[in-house]
């Protein structure tokens, strides 16, 4: 059976107008672009690109500052497609001007091993060399295509073709395949770009070279599965070792079996996605449930308070999801992919712009914070941070959130030969070709805050649209020119086949009901609880909403009773949720039999990814019910 | 006001007869004693007592293996007090003999610090040397008293002159106070038993000079809370750091509370108690929340499966009650002394007498410790054992089991002028002395596993009687030869005083219901949850007793329909109980909307000290209710 093959709709045929990721691009057009950059100039990321580190000198450049560099200039070409910016064209221009003027003759480009240890290139697996390697070339990529400046282009282009050389073709590594995977993913788009096979081949080579090399190391603290080099890729169906690395590498094999045609990893990757998705992954799509190894764990394990949930694996978890349905058309993906996104990733960054968390967690007590805090560094157990902060040491997440936010568009349309699939709503713009016409869509929205969407056709034409139903929708209608149309789902999407006319309307209710979910009864830490979320938004509880009362302890009443309430948060206004709920009145004892006295209150809650934007505060996701 | 001072009426004059703690003491006689003392042979502790260990040979000795030994010869001291034991003396014979030999002319003996590093003699606060002392001094007197042979007694009375002289009165020391306390209880013990004050002055020197020294300090990984040493000891309030030091300081400032009728010292004690049984016990009476630093963590924090609780801490909670309650008489003391004996310290010893638990967690998740199990070691996390072991490398809790167990009787009754204070209740004969008279008093009962008690009074005379009514106990009733008397309840004690007669009987009813218990709604991971009571003893849930359903999700119904039924483990029969319940059936989901299908099932519980007999399997304590 050939692999279903559907075309990517880039961010780049789209421009968001309005609704909730306008308000998102703004910030981070105005805020985030530049609150990273200062962080990195800093910090002497960005110096590192000049190569011109000596012992003694401040900044010795890390091993993987440069991905944070060129990840985030990928993050800025994002925006600079849709709005180009003089003044940080020169910002950008200048890093590559140091780039050029660095780049070894045979096409090298490595800060660290550069100015710290030249003789160890391409030694070390673990190094993040060809990470790096693979961020630079993403970046050369979006940056050319926003601004059709091809210097950094050139240059990553010469460094493909040299680990092209080095690895595929000479062997002559001291390792077969990256420590961290990434470049994968960034060959695949070079061979897209460039229509140059041979990057495709190496992406392949290095696909499938995993888990079969006998070169291949991992750290000494660590195993094979840290960095899913304990089988070959093919053979693996459960979802292991460092999450995002991970996550990475199934995205990559995802694209990988879509452009060979590769049944055998297209069933990998089910697999690996139904292993995370029914095992591995919290409510919020966040994965990744210990810090130890940033990785996952054992089925069902999903702690809360030390649940590490790393922003970043949870915009590659949306990536694999993106991946997944253009072979696979099924809205599960979608529901993922917004699950990841809506909680997770946006959790990940202040409302402000500024401020990012690497970690996640699902609930937090600021009691075990504050008494971490006073002890001896040997006494301190590993916890999340309360507040997010303006940088980190492994500063990865930020200029991710810049690239995902950027091309946040992605997510919403793929085509075939004849149909249009809607994946994630938003409003925008979007211009694209199907059954050799073009077609114009004007996609209006104030999801995921509300369910109705309206999609305006400005194109004549007949050409089927698959309209994605979220899988929490029960009760989704769709009308076509103000016409009700009955409904049959395909695994989640509903076809439409017209022959369209400009101005055509189709509008897609979705209710979007206060909902509670449980856990699988395997899941220890939600047994007996449930979570509350709307539409693909999670809910969770802050203290300082609700008098500092226990958190823990609410008991939910009737959902049916709960209230969509205005809040605003850091001067965004979003619909916040209040629910009817009991307590337990505090009791001066430890232990207490017999009935102990509740009261009534009301719960207040806020969208998850808005926590942690107004001081510190107990918070919870997982409510007793 | 006086500080009121019970005589503690020693187990030396009980004899255990019958019931639970026959049955206990007997496995402890037959097995106990010897697998202890193999162990220790096996692992060079004993043979570390001859200091001729030279660099090169195994069994290198470690700074605190002859606490090891002494209290291995203290606990089978207590044994053979009550039961001489020919070839068991003739082992300890032999160890007191080399000590004899190998005992320095000024009275030094310690095995560390004469061949390993005998110029580090008292220079090391934190390396266990005035622990070890205090616990040679303890078994000594122990050995005497049960044998008469006063060999190892002169040896330790030489041993507590030197570090009398060098601690109280030359200040010669490196350091002022023990880095881990204990020596002040033995101190105590040897001005009872010798009636030479000075002993109890250098109690009351090392507890009055701790946290006001300016020698004294503390492990670099650790902080001056970590020994109790972060204040005076009139001014802590809360129960800190590592807890097995903080309950033998808080037993020893108990002690020296009584003995110096120091009123300020007393409210410190007090103030320790409430924050402890208030904020920081499990219901198990476990204690120390933290594996980092086997330590008091902050308030209402009792996470269940990272729970340290050693048995030491418990046993030490014990001995701190025991104290308490003759200067305060309230049976809240008695009833946390058997909250931690019957559970937390009982639980730390297998069923045949022969393996041990360190750690004694509320709550096991065998998936955990499988996932552990295959990490590197880097990547492990502290996690509770899953079933007992013969010995652990470091070993004080098999030989402090065999001392509590041997000198259960302690807990039995107090005396002051004109009363017999009953408290914890056991079958004995007892023979005691109040308001001039002897008494024997016989005490049948099968407590703690039935609530009837009988007491038979042997003597005739005058004389007070104050039953403990357990705090668990609601509907107690009292008879004095077949006729009820009326109850008036004074802190947990009723007062009896007749002129009594030879052969007549008081017997007390103490029914016991099963009930269930919520921790205060500050306890995070109890909100939502009940734990199992039946008297004294809590219950626990295994997996092989309900087909392996997750424990978490099993949600108890009406206590009021829970049923005793007798269980059989390890050859000891005991009352289990059956309480109905609903858990969730299973889905394939991780995560759902709506109602989640219930089914109804039993849940076979067993007391909490039986659980890990049986091999591998989840076990919880709290349940959904």
């Amino acid at each position: 059976m050939k692999i279903k093959k559907l075309n990517a709709v880039s961010f780049k045929n789209s421009t968001i107008t309005g609704g909730f990721w306008k308000e998102r691009q703004d910030i981070f057009r105005k805020t985030t672009i530049d609150a990273v950059y200062k962080r990195f100039e800093e910090t002497g990321r960005f110096e590192a690109l000049k190569f011109n580190w000596k012992e003694g000198m401040p900044f010795k450049p890390h091993i993987f500052w440069e991905s944070d560099d060129t990840k985030w200039i990928e993050g800025a070409a994002f925006f600079l497609q849709k709005q180009r910016d003089a003044e940080l064209e020169i910002k950008i221009d200048e890093l590559i001007s140091w780039m050029a003027k660095t780049q070894d003759k045979n096409g090298y480009l490595n800060a660290y091993f550069t100015v710290v240890e030249p003789e160890a290139r391409f030694t070390r697996r673990m190094d993040h060399e060809l990470y790096c390697a693979g961020h630079l070339i993403e970046a050369a990529i979006a940056y050319a295509e926003a601004t059709g400046k091809k210097e950094m282009l050139q240059i990553a282009i010469r460094y493909a073709d040299l680990i092209d050389r080095i690895f595929r073709i000479e062997h002559s590594a001291a390792f077969d395949t990256p420590g961290h995977e990434e470049i994968e993913l960034a060959l695949v788009k070079l061979y897209y770009y460039t229509g140059e096979k041979r990057y495709l081949d190496l992406a392949k080579y290095f696909i499938d070279t995993r888990g079969n090399s006998k070169k291949d190391i991992t750290y000494e603290f660590a195993d094979m599965e840290y960095v899913q080099s304990h089988l070959p890729v093919r053979d693996q169906t459960t979802a292991v070792g460092h999450s995002v690395r991970a996550l990475y590498l199934y995205a990559a094999m995802a694209d990988l079996a879509m452009e060979t045609e590769d049944e055998e990893l297209l069933s990998a990757c089910k697999a690996l996605y139904a292993n995370i998705t029914k095992k591995r992954m919290y409510i919020t799509g966040g994965v990744g449930s210990t810090y130890r190894g940033e990785a996952f764990t054992f089925d069902y394990d999903l702690p809360e308070y030390t649940a590490y949930s790393e922003t970043c694996a949870s915009i590659a978890l949306a990536m694999f999801c993106r991946r997944m349905w253009q072979m696979d058309v099924d809205g599960k993906y979608s529901d993922c992919a917004e699950q990841a996104i809506y909680n997770t990733v946006l959790g990940g960054v202040s409302l402000s712009g500024d401020r990012f968390f690497y970690e996640n967690p699902l609930s937090v007590d600021p009691r075990r914070n504050a008494f971490n805090e006073f002890r001896t560094e040997e006494m301190k157990e590993h916890l999340p941070i309360l507040e997010r902060v303006k940088v980190f040491e492994c500063s990865c997440c930020p200029p991710n959130l810049l690239r995902i936010v950027g091309s946040i568009a992605d997510y919403m349309y793929s085509t075939d030969e004849e149909t249009i699939y809607t994946h994630c709503y938003m409003e925008a713009d979007t211009e694209l070709e199907v059954n050799g016409q073009k077609v114009i869509l004007e996609q209006r929205t104030q999801y995921p805050y509300d369910g109705n969407i309206c999609i305006n056709i400005r194109s004549d034409g007949v050409f089927g649209i698959a309209l994605r139903i979220p899988g929490w929708c029960k009760k989704a209608k769709v009308y076509v020119n103000q016409k009700e149309r009955k409904l049959e789902l395909h695994k989640g999407y509903v076809y439409l086949k017209e022959n369209w006319k400009s101005g055509d309307e189709i509008v897609l209710k979705l209710p979007m009901e206060i909902k509670t979910y449980r856990a699988n009864p395997q899941v220890v830490s939600a047994c007996g609880r449930v979570a509350v979320m709307r539409g693909p938004i999670v809910y969770c509880a802050e203290g300082l909403d609700n008098e500092d009362k226990p958190l823990k302890d609410i008991c939910l009443l009737q959902e049916k009773e709960a209230q969509l309430v205005e809040v605003n948060i850091a001067n965004l206004k979003m619909p916040g949720i209040c629910m009817p709920a009991i307590y337990t009145m505090n009791f001066e004892e430890l232990y207490c039999d017999g009935e102990v006295e509740k009261k009534e209150m009301v719960l207040n809650m806020i969208p998850y990814f808005a926590w942690a934007n107004r001081g510190i505060s107990e918070m919870t996701t997982w409510f007793l019910k």
